[in-house]
């Protein structure tokens, strides 16, 4: 079952040629989800052949316009190209009026309803829990309201193993008595323990999502045991102070928070303009998590366990 | 001296990877304007090497997204990079709340002061009128508010042949008589006709730009004799229905405003993303206008008289 990120933005806020403002997109099991939506989003979509309309759930992670003002452009396609289903949406409150003002300009009415699920900075709280995957999401520490969000995707169901089933005739009425955990006996009286027969389900993969914050120890224990992390990495160490001022995170610190949270894999991305090579960025953050790598436009990253 | 328009954006409402949507930059001797700001704009300019710091003057026709949406990008990028000079921006009013709104959310004080000239539907006004350009704004007929813009670079002023100024030792008091009309007589009483020895400032070029219109013959006598005509050309004649109900315009109406208009050449774009290609349009469209060229993004056309 698909469980991957693509990166559609890996930029901060001066745009790039090479680099977009964050907007990725993650697949659970072929449902879509989008985070954080930088200008040009839709257009990268166009480019990587996301579609637009499998999309029901956008999250925004704070209104620094660098993670939402491709929004307004993306919700203008869907609704020139007809959509009717439900959007949802999860942001801070502003946001609806940053749309409805534009919406008004235009004397748009849009031929989709959006369901607005408000963020709060309270501390963590399930913003969604459906048959594929639930969502968290938990404050950052950034110069406006900014939150971060933790996918995980729901444990496959147990299976009785396919090779057993093909090899025995199992009655019918035996599935829902061996996947509840009896044991299987057969008209022979053979018996079969319910351990070697019935599949567990794995362990769940998860992908968490740090846009913006200063560096927050206090968030590994949210993220702990995360498969992957995408934290931002703003700057390289020798801008350490500008990254705390600013409220960003150094390559390295990302880095930190990676290996403290005992994560699979990290992600840095969001990087400074300035950087036209971001390899000492990698190198540093290396230096303290191995299983680092670089956000790049258009890359797609399967989530392992 | 320059008098050229490079297209940023050539398509329509949706954008493709091949067309994003409009934005055009006049260049008229070094001085640049831009016109029109849809989303990617910004990314458009870094691409095409035309540099954001140097725009003092944005021109937007209408608050339909696809003319617009880039540029709340746009003016934070300029935030970010310290721009302190005014920025002139040409627009109708609902345009400073959509741009306040998202300055609140993100609690951003621009570093520089957007000086806001609001158009109006009454009729041709000048709105722009400095030492290289003057400016007229004038209604479209669309769905909401809209106008175009006609750009007209002013006339050169007189001067004295250089190679006139080379052969003869001419006292500098005569400098102003001579350009101020009066025939040249040197020390031995030679006399030059004023004629021969000053240029004539040569016709000036101009510079409209449609954007979203219905087909409407009563643009004609504005837009007469224009050296270069930009109109809106979103739909073939198999769809005129559709143009007129959506208050848009044909490529062979497009080419009919310019015949009429006896522009000197016509660029149509804004095409309907339906058209993969639009040979179709063009070869409508020079049917009516033979001097018509198809916009294309990253084209620069240079503007003859």
């Amino acid at each position: 079952m698909k469980f991957a990120v693509t990166i559609l933005g890996s930029g901060s806020a001066k745009p790039t040629v090479e680099r977009l403002p964050s907007a990725h997109v993650l697949n659970v099991h072929e449902h879509f989800f989008l985070i954080d939506c930088g200008e040009g989003t839709q257009i990268s979509m166009l480019k990587y052949g996301i579609s637009a309309s499998k999309i029901d759930h956008i999250f925004i992670s704070h209104l620094h316009g660098d993670h939402y003002f491709g929004l307004i452009g993306l919700l203008n396609t869907l609704h020139l190209t007809g959509r009717t289903r439900m959007l949802n949406l999860y942001c801070f409150p502003e946001l609806r009026e940053i749309i409805d003002v534009q919406l008004r300009a235009s004397a748009t009415t849009l031929s989709f309803q959006i369901n607005y699920i408000y963020l709060n900075l309270t501390g963590v709280e399930m913003i969604l829990d459906n048959k594929c995957v639930s969502v968290l999401s938990f404050p950052l520490t950034h110069r406006i309201s900014t939150c971060g969000f933790l996918f995980r995707e729901k444990k496959h169901s147990r299976n009785i193993r396919k090779d057993f089933v093909s090899n025995h005739n199992i009655p019918l009425e035996w599935f829902p008595r061996i996947l509840s955990g009896e044991d299987y006996i057969d008209e022979q009286g053979n018996s079969y323990p319910n351990s070697s027969i019935v599949l567990r389900p794995g362990k769940s993969r998860s992908y968490a999502y740090c846009s913006d914050t200063s560096y927050d120890e206090s968030l590994c224990p949210v993220l702990y045991g995360v498969s992957l992390l995408y934290h931002e990495a703003s700057f390289a160490d020798e801008h350490e102070a500008i990254a705390k001022l600013k409220f960003h995170s150094t390559a390295r610190q990302a880095a930190h928070i990676a290996k403290t949270s005992d994560a699979g894999a990290l992600i840095i991305g969001h990087f400074s303009s300035r950087y036209k090579d971001v390899t000492v960025l990698l190198e540093q953050a290396r230096e303290v998590f191995e299983n680092t790598i670089v956000a790049e436009d258009g890359m797609t990253y399967n989530v392992l366990v």
